[in-house]
Order: C-alpha cells, then sequence, then structure tokens
C-alpha cells in the first residue's frame, strides 16, 4: 500500500539502511526447541545452516533451568488444556479469570513473602503498566531509576506524563543518596531498580538500596525478572537470598525465564495490588493468560520452591564454563551471577561470529548488539544451565578460542 | 511494607473507597471453563455461588466463535508442548523465533492480504507498541483518533511523545475530514480507527475513511480486533468482507477472540513491519509466544479461513436470540455486529443484575461499567455464539426479562 507514496514508508527504508549499515539488523535465528533434549534445538534457517546432521546447542536461551521443558510442567499445560482449551477466553473480568489464576497469584505473593500478586501477560507488561499506573497515581511523584534499567521499566516511567524522573549511575548508591537528598523532601519518591542486570550480568545491592529508600521516604520497586527461581533458598529471587524481601515494597518477576513459561507479575501489599487491579490499563483492557499457561506456570514455581538442585546444579555448571573458558585463555566477563558475557566489541564482529558458531559448530549465541546494549560494548551472551554437559563446554570453549581467535590474543584478558 | 508510611499506601485506600462507593469497584469472577461443554464453566466463587449443582452458562466470552475447545486447536497446542515445551525460552532474537512464529506471521499476512506480518504478545501491546513505534518514527506526527477507539490504542498514541493527537467524534466522517483538512498540508499524518467497536457493536465505514486518508495524504491503522474471524468469507475481518483490506496500510488483530487463542499481530507492508520488528521496545525486550499458542493459533485460522460453517451459525445464534429479547420486551441495543448489549444505565444495579443471574439462574453476563464505557451507560454485554442452544437463550430471556422487571417496564425499548 505504498500508492499514496505516504512518507512513512520511505522513511522505513532510509531507517533500515541505516541500521543494517550499522550491522545491527535483526536476523532471527528459528530454532525449534526438542523438548527431551534441552538444550538442543532443530534448526530451520534456510540461510545460515548448522553442519550437515547437527542438531543446535542452544547456550542462549533464557529458560535458565530448562523448567519449560520439565514433564511436571508439560503435563500441567497440556491437562489444562484438555480441561478448559487453548484460550482464557476474555479480559480477567470478561470470564477469563479462571481459579487457577487466582491460585498463582496467590503462590507468586507467597514465594515473595508478600500479601498479594497479580498477573500479566508478560514481565515487560508487568514493568510498564505497574510503574506507569503508581507514577501518575498522585501529583509530583519522582521516580529514581538506574541507568541500567530494562527497556519495560523505562517505557513506564517515561509513559507516566506528569511524573519526572532522576536517573542515577548504576548500582551507584552514592549517587542515588545525593539525588534523593536533593529532591524535595514533600513529593511521593519511587526508587526503580533490578537484582540482575540481564546483560551485564552484576547485582544490585537490595539491603543497601532499600535502606537508603526508608531515610528519604522513597517506596522501593525491584525487578527480580533475571532472579526468580534461581536464588534463594525457594528461589525467590536476590531479596530472598539476602533476606530483604520485606523491605522492598514491590517486588516484579516474569514467569518466562526461571520459571521456563510465559507472563509477568507483581507482587506487594493488598491494597497496592488492589489499586494496580483498578487502575492499570495494561492489566484491565487485555485478554489473561489462558489456563494452560497458568498452570505451567503453577506447578513450576512449586517444583522450583521444593527443589533446590537446579539452581544447585546451574551454579555449578556456570562454574566449570569458567574454569574452562579461563583455562582456554577465551575472554568474558567475570560477573557474580549466573550469566556469561563473551565480550567482542563490534556488532558486525558479534554477528559474523554467532554466526559462524551455527554454521561451523552447530552452535548457537546469540549477539546482542546495540540498542540492548551500548555500542562498543556489543558481546555473545550465554547462559549455561543444568543441562549443559562436559562435553558441551568443551565444544564451545573450542569454538570461542578459535573463532575469537585467542591464540593470536592471550593477552586480552577477561574483562571487568 | 507500609511501615515507612509512604503516602501512596494511604492514597490507594482513599482511591479504592472512592471506586467502592461508585460502584466500580472489580471483583472477578472465577469461572473454569468445560472445554468439552462450552460454553459452560464450573464456578469457584466462594461468595457469589451458583444455584446448587448448577454449572454456569457464559453469555459473554470474547471466544466468539469457541476457536479455543476446538478439539484441532487443542490438539495442536498439545502436540507442540509435547515436542517444544510449555513456554518459548527467550525473546525473538534469544532462541524465543520458531519456525512455527514465522509460518504464523506470513498466515496471518495471506488472511489480510499484506506482504507481512509481526506477532505480539496480546492485541493490546501490538496497538501500543506499533502506533507508539509508528508516531515517534518521523517528526511532526498527527494521528487522528476515533473518540471511541480502545485503551491499549490510545496507550499508544499518548505514549508517543512528540506526536500529536486530534480526536474525531466515533464514526463521524465529517468530522474526521474537517479536521484532517484544517491540518498542515505537509505533516505525516496517520488516522486510526476500528472495525468494529466491542462495547456498542457498531461498525466502521471502512472504505469512506480510507477514501478520505487518501485524499489528505494520510496512513490509515484499522483495529479489527472484535472482527477476526467473524466477518469476510475467510474470516478476515469487516476490511475483507467490505472489499477494502487493499486500501488499510495497517491492519490489527488479535488471536484471543475470534481464533480463540491468545496473543496480537499487526499486517502491512514489508518495510513497515520489518521497520516495527527492528525498532518496537514492546516487540523486542519481551518473551516471544510459547510455540504452542502459536501452534495452537495457526490451526485456529486455517481452520476459520477455510469454514465458514462458524461464522454463519453465530450470525443465525445472534439473530435467534435478539428475535427473542425483542418477543419478550427486553430492550437491547441493535446492533450492526455480533455483540448484544443490555443496557442498565446504573453501576450498583448492572453489577447487582450480573450478581443475581449468576446466583438465581447459573447465568453469568459481565457487568460493564465506567473507565470501559461512559458513566450512566452501564450495560450487560452479551456475545450468543454457535453453541449457545435455543433452550439456553429461552432461560437467559426469561432471566433478564424477570430482572430487568420488564413487565412494569414494557415503554422501555431498546435503545440506538
Amino acid at each position: 500500500m505504498d500508492a499514496g507514496g505516504h512518507p512513512f514508508y520511505r522513511f522505513c527504508r532510509t531507517a533500515l539502511e541505516d541500521i543494517r549499515r550499522q550491522g545491527r539488523y535483526r536476523q532471527f535465528t528459528p530454532l525449534a526447541r526438542q523438548a527431551d533434549n534441552y538444550p538442543l534445538y532443530d534448526q530451520a534457517d534456510p540461510v545460515v545452516q548448522p553442519p550437515e546432521g547437527r542438531e543446535v546447542v542452544v547456550w542462549s536461551a533464557n529458560d535458565y533451568l530448562g523448567m519449560g521443558v520439565d514433564p511436571a510442567v508439560a503435563e500441567a499445560a497440556i491437562a489444562a488444556i484438555r480441561a478448559h482449551g487453548a484460550g482464557a477466553g476474555g479480559t480477567r473480568n470478561i470470564a477469563g479469570t479462571s481459579p487457577l489464576h487466582a491460585e498463582l497469584e496467590a503462590e507468586l505473593a507467597s514465594l515473595h513473602g508478600k500479601e498479594a500478586g497479580l498477573l500479566f501477560v508478560s514481565g515487560y507488561v508487568s514493568n510498564q503498566a505497574s510503574l506507569q499506573t503508581i507514577l501518575t497515581s498522585m501529583p509530583g511523584w519522582i521516580c529514581f531509576s538506574d541507568r541500567q534499567n530494562h527497556a519495560s521499566m523505562i517505557a513506564g516511567i517515561k509513559g507516566a506524563r506528569g511524573s519526572s524522573c532522576v536517573i542515577f549511575e548504576h548500582n551507584d548508591l552514592a549517587d542515588l543518596e545525593a539525588k534523593l537528598a536533593a529532591a524535595p523532601k514533600d513529593a511521593p519518591k519511587l526508587v526503580a531498580f533490578e537484582s540482575v542486570y540481564s546483560m551485564d550480568g552484576d547485582i544490585s545491592d537490595i539491603a543497601a538500596t532499600c535502606a537508603l529508600a526508608r531515610k528519604y521516604g522513597a517506596m522501593t520497586y525491584l525487578d527480580e525478572v533475571h532472579a526468580v527461581g534461581l536464588y534463594g533458598a525457594q528461589g525467590g529471587g536476590v531479596s530472598e537470598r539476602d533476606g530483604v524481601a520485606d523491605q522492598v515494597d514491590i517486588i516484579e518477576g516474569t514467569l518466562a525465564k526461571g520459571f521456563g513459561v510465559h507472563g509477568g507479575y507483581v507482587t506487594g501489599s493488598v491494597e497496592l495490588i488492589d489499586y494496580l487491579r483498578c487502575a492499570a490499563s495494561g492489566f484491565i483492557f487485555t485478554t489473561s493468560l489462558p489456563p494452560s499457561v497458568v498452570a505451567a506456570a503453577l506447578a513450576s514455581v512449586r517444583l522450583v520452591r521444593k527443589d533446590g538442585w537446579r539452581r544447585e546444579k546451574m551454579f555449578e555448571r556456570v562454574e566449570a564454563f569458567r574454569a574452562r573458558l579461563r583455562a582456554a585463555g577465551v575472554p568474558f566477563m567475570q560477573t557474580p551471577s549466573h550469566i556469561v558475557p563473551i565480550p567482542v566489541g563490534d556488532a558486525d564482529r558479534c554477528t559474523e561470529i554467532s554466526r559462524r558458531l551455527l554454521s561451523e559448530y552447530g552452535l548457537y549465541a546469540t549477539p546482542i548488539n546495540y540498542p540492548t546494549v551500548p555500542r562498543g560494548t556489543e558481546r555473545l551472551r550465554l547462559t549455561p544451565g543444568p543441562f549443559h554437559t562436559d562435553a558441551m563446554m568443551d565444544e564451545m570453549v573450542a569454538a570461542l578460542a578459535t573463532l575469537l581467535d585467542v591464540s593470536v590474543n592471550r593477552k586480552v584478558h577477561a574483562a571487568a
């Protein structure tokens, strides 16, 4: 429909040319997960093919514990489809609230030691809708937002017209305190931050951040998306591990990463959650999660709370992988989390190494380019999990050593 | 966590008291759909119980054709769970693009006669992310938005900082033309509207709206959420029925209503969709739809395109229901669509009638109050479908006649 010659079509062509020139054109690799062989995938890309007959070992998935392929989780989803069908059939208010929804919300509240929980169709929407709703509720809100907060938090904060946003330097408590101290005393304040930052893999000091917030009368909003299921005795995230969940006002999480299914949520006090339930447009005006997704998530959360072995195994595998990288001289960012970024530093090279990993070795690691990370810090982002074997690790380390030309660059050491 | 006494907690309590006083406190009715007995549901509300042993007949679901309980759709979902697990395991870029995603996007593009399609986690997100991304792409965009556009479109339009929005009166082409004519000639323009407006059930004149847009050099964005699956020879919506899909730049739809599953999408030209794919934050930074949801939606769209009987049966049932309402003197809004609103006009009374339908008759019809509709126009919203039998209709009409006290109010006629 370019007949009218609307300038937007021209704009799109030019913008896409720019994106291609910058090496950040988004080419998705079609990968079909094998439920009974995680982390093996079948690859269906007509362009970039793995070596003849090779299945692909995926090293970048966010289903960190493989809960999405746990038989109990799959069977819970299947039972719910057989019982209730494939979709919810309406918004929460229009016949779309099954008893499973309420049960999962109670389970998540209990996971984080909060009074109440609220489901959203995704973690992105839970952040965007909750932050925007809170920050437009009263006049004069000031949101103190970590510079590296996720795009979904930024969308909610920016979308909250009438409120203002003060960005503090990443994980910099002195900067946060200076900015809290400089703000008007009587303005309602919110400190929004994450526990595990997923691209650099660093972890915030939740206790200290909450103490500062308390000192200056601010509420706290914590995104535990890359931590739930993985940290804490029951997988309640870093706030559980550090014993500080009760000091956080709102804990947000996802069902799509550590829990391996789909959807997002927030937890907090009864009145706060009830207000979001009654006021958040992104919660109200949308079809609720399918009962099968909710049933699978419920099964997953319960398993993850009960069994610690997946978490322990994941961290053991992460250390085993780092040891191999170190021994081979492959540079990586040493992080206090489960995430292993391999710095590359150039979008084209990053994409090219990912392509060669796939086509020459049957290994998949996502290239992470701008705008997900700043230009010049392009990287492969690896997430070893409980199902990555020693043999898979040896294979990946050898491939990286070759493709990154480690023999020539032995002097390149792990970045901070 | 009220210890700090943050004013937001007080605000929530006060706001919730106001909401309750206005009769618009949101109380969700827990309803478990019976996959093999649609539209029968089991009710699990500890407070409002249907008569002893009664299952609930749901009259308000948005799974208009019952596709969510179609055995072929359910089996497609189950097969995908067995093959690929319960979740996608990543964003589209991070190992979350299965071949199924691309297949469904191609199918939806073909349904609407467009070059390309793009999946989102919900219809809400497809509207919000697409409109916001388009309207922030070039400087000076003016969006002409129908006064009754859905909350998700408004969220996208309002979220597009730097663009301006001109609201035209609902389905009022003269007003739209006056406003298009008054706008600066060289500003990029977009007309955003729906085909079926879901609360009043009226339908826009797509051909005339597109002709006006063309005359003034504007692009068109059409929300077919309440029309896809239901209108047109293959369920391509009102734009297909009217033979004007090729005149619309962007057609947006959902997989969660007529198609009975979950998720949303847009379709349009290759470069436009490719630009959204590379630029829309709400598309990029979120876990992709689970393969099982995509497989179920694909099965559903293919069935709905091929078989017209469900659509025909739905419209026959809608007419049969209207005839019964008319005969019994129950007021209803006569609409050109499949939606049958029963006006009540007061939030408390609307909620009370819905409650009594459930507790005294085992019938469920959602009360629609502010902010979904303007105050004073509160209503029950009924959506008869292919599975509502004559006996179910007689029961609902008799119950409505009693609860609306039709014998006393015979003079109350159907509103426009």
